[in-house]
């Protein structure tokens, strides 16, 4: 595994710092720098020992060998631009943003002819928490990180960057942008924009205190991703919102149809629905719903 | 504190069994006697020392001094009917049904005069595992308990069963059945069918293993309760099918508002409404929420 003497972090969050921590469990980072435009995250960042020094971004990328971009996607066309003037020759760029063909496409209008240099992906990790006080060397360990890797990449710069996620203790699976967009505008987005929704939609009433008092574990677990960062998940909503859009369009029908049978008092009907839910439910769990197949490659 | 010598659970599954093993932990039970259509359950709740004898339910009623109806609330009717027939005088008839006013209903019908006996509850605590080997001494502790009582209740009978739940650990708070059963549709029952609406969609695409492949903790999280009995909810869903209807209709209509500030990028709504939603739940977690006005009353 190579060494990297200087790692940038720009976005010191619970991503960026969870990173940071990991390669230096995994020892393979001598110094790491954080950029970050909120100085107390770059306060606690350096309190916590989740980074060695804050500078700008342009003193930050001078002589940096490793940079991960963890700034809300919506963020992330004007850090590329900010990378692009200040970039050493044979840096790697990576990225952890939750939606692909946007930053790709963002990478692909500021970075020029320095896109080989950029290899995206998309760590499933995260929390309900943010902020670098949330960070943890362990947030990658087991868990996929998707690699979209584009055409201009060399196989030595994809190598590397596998080599790196792997070192996080993440697995490493690759898939196209457009396939990775709609399997979690799927998985991930639509449960977000569900859970923050029903959220709202108590909160908003005349007896919202009444039914608070009686929302109990079923609702709490439900609804623990209504805690997560609003700028980031509206940024994701934006910038994934075909695909979000088609996810949500979907599931409206479905609950349509359940409210049909439920109107309708077809028993039978009900019970299969959510028969098929729970077992369904349960062979995921069981390591039994496995299988991705990268349709659109 | 009454010592019960005889507790009858109509019903040996989780709640049923968690019930006697609450009561045997609090020492205020000297026999608990198991009564179930499934004898298998019967066979496990004997092995785990839930219940001490299993009988039918003629045999079990007799000489009881408290009966916990425990099954899933469409065969409330039949169970009553059942009760009924062979109740002996003084006995305290209590239930743990999901929803009031149907099992209500049901009571007066079967129960006739003795309707004063029976003394209406719901218990705040579930999981989404079933079954009597999920039973738990431990339960209902710190758990609400909803207490519907009837006008035909005596005050007697009400302080009896409030002292029974207290016992099991749990804290007592008294409300209509309407409103009972209005709070729950949105707090409870809605969450439910659309966690099971939503694994259910993904199950039944061609692409179901991809989905399933990189669904995370969020989307487990969100979806465990779709791992609840699926006779329970059918059951619940039908029984409490008109606050559940206006309570899906809201969802769908607040859903599609959301759809709209996505396609509409209207990113400083979006934010807005997500930030509203994550302080609301935190300021729930945070107990600054509490405050049950029983506006029916």
């Amino acid at each position: 595994m190579i060494i990297f003497k200087r790692l940038v972090i720009v976005g010191v969050g619970l991503i960026g710092g969870s990173f940071a921590l990991a390669l230096k469990r995994a020892g393979i980072v001598v110094e790491v720098i954080g950029v970050d435009r909120n100085c107390a995250a770059l306060d606690d960042a350096l309190r916590l020992n989740v980074i060695d020094t804050a500078a700008s971004i342009s003193e930050a990328l001078k002589g940096a060998d490793l940079v991960l971009l963890a700034v809300p996607v919506r963020q992330m066309s004007a850090t590329f631009a900010l990378v692009a003037r200040d970039i050493a020759a044979n840096t790697i760029i990576i990225d952890c943003g939750s939606t692909k063909r946007d930053v790709i496409a963002a990478a692909r209008a500021e970075l020029g002819e320095k896109i080989s240099r950029f290899v995206p992906a998309h760590p499933i990790a995260g929390r309900e928490t943010s902020g670098v006080g949330a960070a943890d060397a362990m947030l990658f360990d087991g868990k996929n990180v998707v690699l979209t890797s584009l055409e201009e990449n060399s196989a030595e710069a994809i190598a590397r960057t596998t080599d790196i996620w792997r070192a996080c203790g993440a697995n490493v699976v690759t898939m196209t942008a457009a396939a990775h967009d709609a399997v979690f505008a799927a998985v991930s987005h639509l449960p977000h924009m569900l859970a923050f929704a029903l959220v709202d939609e108590f909160a908003a009433r005349a007896n919202a205190k009444s039914l608070f008092s009686f929302a109990a574990s079923g609702f709490r677990d439900f609804t623990r991703i209504a805690g997560s960062s609003p700028e980031m998940w509206r940024d994701i909503a934006l910038n994934n919102r075909d695909a979000l859009l088609t996810e949500m369009d979907a599931y409206i029908a479905k609950t349509q149809q359940l409210r049909t049978l439920i109107a309708n008092r077809d028993a039978a009907e009900l019970e299969h629905l959510m028969q098929r839910a729970r077992e369904a439910r349960a062979k995921w769990l069981a390591g039994e719903l496995n299988g991705f197949r990268d349709e659109s490659a």
